[in-house]
């Protein structure tokens, strides 16, 4: 008796184990032409690079059977990157948004995405003619409507390579609404301190069209009213992260947000925008700058159909790849209506920025713009002043080139010239890894402490 | 005893079960974080749709959790699309590469890629300031290699976001070339029939140092051995699929070689190009044209400098996802020295251009360009002429508008005229899904049909 119950117990046993390895096998959960794939994109995620770096899947080598090396942060070298190089220069130059490195880490199971080989080799998506999908676009508006930045009805969402592409498509478009029998160009201008890619791109592409005229101040002075003007309004600005307005009106002013840093991280969300052609970038929205994505959000029909022209005929459309991963990624953040990321990314800015605002205020060589907590519509809660950027100005009568005086302490930012303002200013980076602030925040110290050797020498 | 043994052997059974399942669930090569991802990618790759049609990860709905749907063919309908529509008119217009997807079906686990969620995030690879990945640089050159259609040593490689943006690029760097200072842009010029992208670009953009100037045969006449000219030579040709030369040279003349369709499907490989500038794009290379991705191969360093800065201002380079992905496309391709994948798509545009032949050799109305068969180096043997598009001339005089006779019937191509020559010509897409094909040659025998009944009433 007591030998027929073993037996039978040991049979369920036995059932039960096939039965799990069979659904473990077989079920479409169980993955099978995905497996090769899964298994080196894990592989890759456990190459151990000392907390210092990253093993990427089309890392150097790996065409020759390699496993993936890891990619070291800067100052960090070795096999594994463990080995912190000494009185390291430090790069605070770059918007490198990898403060968000480690949330997408944390959401590995959710962010993931497998593609097939034969995922959309088409040029269009189903609906003839469109390069953009439908349901990206669908999320972006749910993305508006739960931060609460930005209007999205009666708006067509254009998609580009990067805000970057869509800064050149938007500018192309406005200055054709000039009409091309005028002979004088549309200006293109900015209140400074600009971002420098405006004036790098209409400079650059030389289009008949437009010339960049530099300053909306300056213009607003000479403005007759006739010549046709196109101003970029960056909200809150690159590099000082305040909030600016248009400085231009008038029947012969046209005005392109740029919004690319107006979410929870930056700055507070005060009101959702209701711009004629706003942009935005996912780079500053998930972190994803490799991506090349942003888009813009137009409410006249034929400003949308000259932009689109123009992205047809740069690039026909944004990477087909890179809209499935953005739908995904997007739907990880709008999952708890971006309370996750939102809190993560805000939280780490503003460790960053008691750091740098503590040490700057031992200082009276360098002064930080800096501006008072402000409500905060998304947060329901006032929030503290914490821009990707710190926008710093050298006072001393003889540091006028702020840019070399940064640079001689090791620490690379980029100069106010290129910002259209003076070299008195310098920016720097605060939104790139923990390891590149930590190495910008000592440097800073080192920097500043000298001020006091100097007192004491005195 | 046997009671013993019995129990032993559950056990032991057991035991092997315990093991087989922890592995499954342990070993890197059982997913865990990937699991999901590949789950939903599994699920999309099982909805039926009938052999004419296909579901993706990003089809409409899939935000409110209904499964993808199928997104049908051409002239299919139905949630399956199981329906074929009656006397459905013909998309034989755009180049869409379908032809090759599957090929890619079939090499489901090979090419499949798993993206991490925080796969790439910064701007730059980690050779700083590049936007290119250098491993996909190294089995793009391996590829010319094992084809053997191009050389590239001492050659700098430079991506873009389809051939698109590289034709952009390249007509810009060289039009820079022509100092600023002279007060003549860069003409712009190709031989008849061309790729109207060409003369689309250069008139949307509209850049100070440029203007296109049409037909480099008629520019030729003019040639006043001073002016700035670009000409771009497409080779094999679109639309006519005929290898050509450039028309014009001299110390005022640059060339831009666009090698697009310079693959053993289209063509004969005769020999290894060795041009200045020469530009090849994914979509012609293995099909994934919605990945917007191309390359040019650059023997000038200035030129390729100004190409990166073209680049770089308006996109940022190409995105990092789609970078990671051609590289395992590029990976399937040269493992077996492309034998598999370039066999495939001329054995398919082989049996579509018979049967193009045959009933177009029925017809006295249509004509049809054709070349004798020619030795290939790559398939080492002599093959057929087996271009991506049929380019039909209509004989018969009052036949003046040869797009609108085909529309008639049903079949829409694309005007001769939008490729800078006469009307009397329209340009058939051959390398679209075999659906499309079947429907077109099914719209074809119709047409020519026509022609006969005619005779035989008379």
């Amino acid at each position: 008796m007591e030998k027929k119950l073993l037996i039978a117990a040991s049979i369920i046993l036995n059932l039960r184990f096939t039965i799990h390895s069979l659904y473990n096998n077989f079920s479409i959960w169980s993955p099978t032409w995905t497996n090769r794939a899964a298994g080196e994109a894990e592989a890759a995620a456990y190459v151990s690079c000392s907390g210092h770096g990253r093993a990427y899947l089309d890392g150097i080598g790996v065409l020759d059977g390699h496993k993936p090396p890891c990619e070291c942060n800067n100052c960090y070298t070795g096999k594994d990157c463990s080995i912190l190089l000494q009185d390291c220069p430090v790069d605070a130059d770059s918007g490198d948004p990898l403060f968000l490195e480690p949330f997408w880490i944390g959401k590995a199971e959710e962010s993931a995405v497998v593609e097939s080989g034969w995922h959309r080799m088409s040029y269009q998506f189903e609906e003839l003619g469109s390069f953009d999908s439908a349901e990206l676009e669908r999320i972006i508006k749910k993305l508006h409507n739960v931060v609460g930045n930005a209007v999205t009805d009666d708006r067509f969402i254009i998609f580009g390579t990067g805000a970057t592409q869509l800064i050149a498509a938007s500018v192309h478009a406005l200055s054709l609404t000039n009409s091309s029998s005028s002979s004088s160009p549309s200006r293109l201008v900015s209140s400074v301190p600009y971002y420098n890619m405006y004036q790098q791109q209409a400079e650059f592409f030389r289009s008949a069209h437009l010339k960049f005229e530099g300053d909306a101040h300056v213009w607003k002075q000479r403005n007759d009213n006739i010549t046709q003007v196109i101003e970029i309004v960056t909200s809150p600005n690159n590099p000082d992260g305040k909030a600016k307005r248009a400085v231009l009106d008038g029947p012969n002013v046209k005005t392109i947000h740029d919004y690319a840093y107006y979410w929870p991280y930056f700055t507070p969300i005060t009101h959702q925008v209701d711009e004629d052609l706003s942009l935005f970038s996912l780079s500053k929205t998930t972190g994803h700058a490799g991506s090349r994505f942003g888009w813009a959000l137009v409410k006249d029909k034929a400003v949308y159909e000259r932009m689109k022209t123009y992205i047809t005929l740069s690039s026909m459309g944004v990477s087909r790849d890179t809209q499935l991963r953005v739908l995904q990624l997007l739907k990880v953040v709008i999952d708890d209506g971006g309370d996750e990321i939102f809190n993560f990314g805000y939280g780490t800015l503003k460790k960053r920025w008691e750091i740098v605002n503590k040490i700057l205020s031992m200082s009276t060589r360098f002064s930080l713009e800096t501006k008072k907590p402000e409500y905060c519509n998304y947060f329901k809660r006032v929030r503290d002043f914490t821009p990707s950027y710190a926008w710093v100005k050298c006072e001393r009568l003889e540091d006028i080139n702020c840019y070399e005086i940064f640079k001689a302490a090791k620490i690379t930012g980029r100069n106010g010239q290129e910002f259209g303002t003076e070299e008195r200013f310098v920016r720097l980076s605060l939104i790139k890894s923990q390891n590149d602030f930590d190495q910008l925040s000592n440097m800073l110290k080192k920097l500043v402490s000298q001020e006091h050797v100097g007192a004491d020498s005195i």
